[in-house]
């Protein structure tokens, strides 16, 4: 044994005494749904010494019927009032209750390890403060790219330089559907039930096809990659509703491929960030991410690319990420020094060419380079807020647009 | 001020009293090349208060004309010697006198990050060894991969679970040469003379084009991913060497592209690992791995795929992955436990389809499954241990082969 002195802000694993005193950490998880119940069979199957440090201690599910073992409980007080549990891992999806119950575990000097990407996009601000005036820690590698370890990663690249941007296929549903109609080129409603059953598409799909749920963890990203915290509802958000068999015929005659990219530029006081369709080329390694897998990559200064490829949802992957996290809860990671700070986002000057389809292509008349036919046209470069005004004017609710790749 | 009973083995960043008392890490640099000076690069321009935690205290070169500033020495004993500097960061290359320098640094005390991927393939075992006795860390991000954070991750997957297998593209050079072939329909030798004007291969590329480089890498992941000490000589290594460009255009037809692939498989007692071009599926995102690019991926119960790409090679990027290794050690990063084991290679089972270009197509009669031309086949499926037998029976030092991705 060795006598120490150990000034505090160097201490942070002082408070995790489970680890010192070879004590399994004990955990609370809130739902037990499909990444819930992956999180409880990863660390109850305790395939290495580092699962085996950590126990779920009680579980939430919200019915009595769904009861069946003695740590389940109907009562979130049993878990919130452990004064053994030392980290929550809030599975639950959804704003309410997970929003109240993560903030009164932070409150209450608890670590929260979080997959609730919509939750976690409303109230990151709020629920950082509270954790950094409790020491403790909020993670949410699971809330972004699923199973992919990107939240970690830009986090490591930061320990050395600024990350400059990032872009990438953060959402599975609208990957399975897009590589699926590509490949049996049938058209988006077909394929969209058959997401649904196989189960990557919920049964109000509108979050995932309408690209909210990009624009959740685009957010996010913004956050951990430049520590701007920024309003979601800001970001230019555009989706796959609309999409038809002959946008992918349009995009493969240009050699490309249609994905629902997310993208963001830190700028210094602003951040530009979009969600949209964007016709990949084909020779871009993103254009080949199949079925609902997801790819996101960073850019900066010395290390220049970073590109994570891999589940992007599913029960096992997505908890395969909130045990990492718990598992950097149990050893205290250190984490870096940030800085965050609210943002605006400003995607004015942001210049693109890209690819309209709708009734009303006269509206686009002064931007067009080029017609492939009655509905459908290739814009010239334009900027942003040019191609807004046209997009409002128009006012067509069927009308897809999607960013062609330079 | 906490004061505070530790357990020895829970400490060991306790050696680590730079960190404690806030002065800077002190660094001994070897080899100021391509990937050393981009260290020092790196740590000078201190882009972040991680970096700024870090200080190259000396600089070993091997003339005297490069003796620039102060810190710079042609002498290794300046460095080694020193007790202020904790840890030798090696960017030397080749296997001496860079092992013995490691090798000695390690028995004095102090953690070695290096990028030396032939030397560290080499001496993996003996160095291990001499680091786990002197409770001092060992780290080699930048030997594999290039700037790729592929070790931490898989060392990461790890703490959660066993990994099954690993593949990727782990050569910049080759890649390359191959992407270049591919997109200007030019010939092997012509690329490879503008692979070396453009820097990214060596006046002597052997190690590059004959498969040695990505055997030492997998070799090397094959202890990270699986803890299983191979000879890399064991591994089954075929290059590019005698690629012609209708080698692609054979590929192209069944809609695949050319690539030097790695890979492995824990099999227990015994490791399933080979260096070989493959035909890999367009559809497959490594045929899109573009330039001088990597792309590796591993394989796990929970994780499924997790794909990396990133620069393989080059100053900055490289020395991006050794600054990483320097900060891990610095912040006494806690290693996950392992039990490193001498495993034999064995691929004899291994079945696999195959493309053959060679003058000698007879050999190949009893395992033709289709017939090219005159001297290209496709084989059927047919076994490692058959198919190595009729290999040294043709005996042709011209011939090509590569794997067809199922």
């Amino acid at each position: 044994m060795i006598l120490c002195l150990c000034f505090e802000y160097n201490c942070a694993w002082i408070e995790h005494s489970s680890e010192i005193q070879g004590i399994a950490m004990k955990i609370g998880l809130l739902g037990h749904g499909v990444v819930g119940s992956g999180v409880a069979e990863i660390i109850d199957s305790g395939r290495s010494a580092e699962v085996k440090d950590l126990r779920v201690e009680k579980m939430l599910v919200r019915t009595r019927q769904e009861v069946t073992e003695a740590r389940i409980t109907t009562e979130v007080s049993e878990i919130l009032n452990d004064p053994e549990i030392e980290v929550i891992a809030e599975c639950m999806g959804g704003l309410e209750p997970a929003h109240t119950y993560v903030k009164t575990a932070l409150e209450y000097g608890k670590s929260v390890v979080s997959s609730n990407k919509k939750m976690l996009a409303a109230y990151y601000s709020e629920l950082m403060e509270i954790a950094e005036k409790n020491h403790v820690m909020l993670r949410m590698e699971a809330a972004v790219g699923g199973g992919i370890p990107c939240m970690e990663n830009l986090m490591r690249i930061r320990r050395i330089e600024p990350i400059d941007s990032f872009r990438g296929i953060f959402n599975g549903t609208t990957n399975y559907i897009l590589s699926a109609m590509k490949e049996e080129q049938k058209e988006f409603d077909e394929m969209l039930k058959g997401a649904q059953a196989a189960g990557y598409a919920e049964r109000n799909p509108g979050d995932d096809i309408d690209g909210f749920d990009v624009r959740y963890k685009v957010a996010l990203t913004c956050a951990q990659a430049f520590d701007a915290l920024v309003d979601p509802s800001d970001i230019p958000t555009f989706g796959i509703r609309n999409i038809h068999s002959e946008d992918l015929l349009h995009a493969e005659e240009r050699n490309r491929t249609i994905k629902l990219i997310g993208w963001a530029e830190d700028h210094g006081d602003s951040v530009m960030a979009m969600v949209m369709p964007v016709f990949v080329k084909d020779s871009d390694y993103l254009s080949r991410i199949p079925c609902n897998l997801n790819g996101i990559e960073s850019f900066s200064r010395t290390l220049g690319k970073a590109g994570f490829v891999g589940q992007g949802a599913g029960s096992l992957p997505t908890a395969h990420a909130v045990v990492q996290d718990l598992i950097d809860v149990s050893e205290g990671r250190k984490e870096v020094s940030r800085n965050l700070k609210k943002k605006t986002v400003n995607c004015r000057d942001r210049k693109g060419v890209y690819y309209i389809r709708t009734k009303q292509p006269e509206v686009f008349a002064e931007v067009v380079a080029e017609k492939l036919d009655q509905n459908c046209l290739i814009t010239e470069q334009v900027e942003w807020k040019k191609l807004e005004g046209l997009l409002n004017q128009a006012a067509d609710p069927d009308l897809f647009l999607a960013e062609v790749q330079a």
